[in-house]
């Protein structure tokens, strides 16, 4: 990693170019941040975890022909993945009402959806990544409503998967944020990560929060939180 | 009005119940509020402007075959609607970015879209009526996908009337705000008002603005600006 060059530091990742011109490599780092930015912290092993869990969940995708970035898990902290154009939309789908959903339209937190919801917000930290819909990405020329409707398609279909893996580790997926990119011919796939930086998972039988929220909100160690997701999966 | 039975008071209007339970009465007043009620005035003949407005609006609309609650004018600041249950969504139409969605996004003010725009908000002032997508509110239960597509369907129809109706006028319509209401046969029709206050409307030539941001943004006094655009609709 250290004679790669550096193409761009993000809030938990690293990304190098490599030798071949159409892979990166994602290098996944400890530090954790929230409220778009505001609360930071480091926290040791974060990456290894995160690296660890997001390759396996990766790995199942594609077995269940989820097409994604990802290549190989190729150490504790590093991937090889292929390099996308990434549509610059947060990609966030809700099985129960949390977090800004909540928090947006007054709703308790746990709360029961009448349906499955997935949302789109531009990703634009300086904005604080508002939400939008369908017209305004459009509108504003970051996709086309047929990329859209791709886009949606592949969530849902992630969404079904993931929540019966989880299911089986008796815990409950509440939401989490995807990110889909553009690869060279132009086709649109699964890409970033899926580890409990960017899902919310509650154990199904206490409740107990064992993703990123625990950071969030002070609510525990949140290794303990993520090596308890880790080793349910490893089982 | 004095023996009718008051219903309820809005930020702009009161309603009134009437002899007949299909029909309320609508009066407009001369309060004006802006930023969710945080700014308020009382702008003498306001009512009377906005009433007029609407209600030739309505009638207009009728002609080309948008069906809406707005039965006739019988006073200056009167009209008879039939009583609808109002969808507790706003649903705006944009034509040209302003207002929120340029806020929201970093736009300049005036940003051409590159399509038309259609947003819903969640009717709710302690909220501050927070923008939803379709998932959001099918989720809550505060509407049906089937319902909602007949509102869009609706609302893109009116918005091409209105800019063939506004632009005759020497008037862009830059964006609007409208609600739809539940008849008791369960029919989904046109409801509120369509004014100045709940439109953006620019003049083509000079650009000045002659609506309600006169108001929000202090840019010259408000009923010159509403009664320039009642001028224009009664040339
Ligand atoms: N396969 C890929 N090719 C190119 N960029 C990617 C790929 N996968 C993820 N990215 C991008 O890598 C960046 C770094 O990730 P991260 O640290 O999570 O960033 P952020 O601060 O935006 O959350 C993000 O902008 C993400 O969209
Ligand atoms: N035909 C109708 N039947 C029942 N309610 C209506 C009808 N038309 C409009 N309303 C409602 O009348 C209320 C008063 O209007 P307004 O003063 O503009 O209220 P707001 O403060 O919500 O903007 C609004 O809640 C509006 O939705
Ligand atoms: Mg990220
Ligand atoms: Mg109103």
């Amino acid at each position: 990693m250290e004679n790669l060059k550096p193409m761009y530091e993000g809030k938990a990742k690293k990304i190098f170019a490599t030798e071949n011109e159409d892979e990166v490599l994602l290098y996944y780092k400890d530090d954790a941040t929230a409220f778009n930015g505001a609360k930071k912290a480091s926290i040791a092993s974060k990456g290894i975890l995160n690296n660890t869990i997001t390759s396996m969940i990766f790995e199942m995708l594609a077995e269940k022909g989820i097409k994604s970035h990802f290549v190989r898990k190729i150490s504790d902290r590093e991937q090889i993945c292929k390099k996308v154009e990434i549509v610059p939309l947060e990609v966030i789908v809700r099985n129960v009402a949390a977090g800004s959903m909540a928090k947006r339209y007054g709703l308790e937190e746990g709360t029961e959806l009448k349906t499955t919801v997935l949302e789109i917000s531009y990703k634009n930290d300086d904005l604080g990544d508002p939400l939008m819909n369908d017209y305004h990405a459009v509108a504003m020329g970051l996709t086309t409503f047929e990329e859209l409707n791709g886009i949606y398609e592949q969530a849902s279909k992630i969404n079904e998967i993931l929540k019966e893996f989880f299911l089986k580790q008796n815990i409950r997926i509440i939401d989490f944020k995807l990110e889909f990119g553009r690869t060279p011919s132009g086709e649109v796939i699964l890409a970033d990560e899926i580890s409990p930086d960017t899902c919310r998972l509650w154990d199904m039988t206490t409740g107990e929060k064992l993703d990123k929220d625990r950071f969030r909100r002070e609510l525990g160690d949140l290794v303990e939180g993520y090596t308890e997701i880790l080793n349910r999966l490893q089982k």
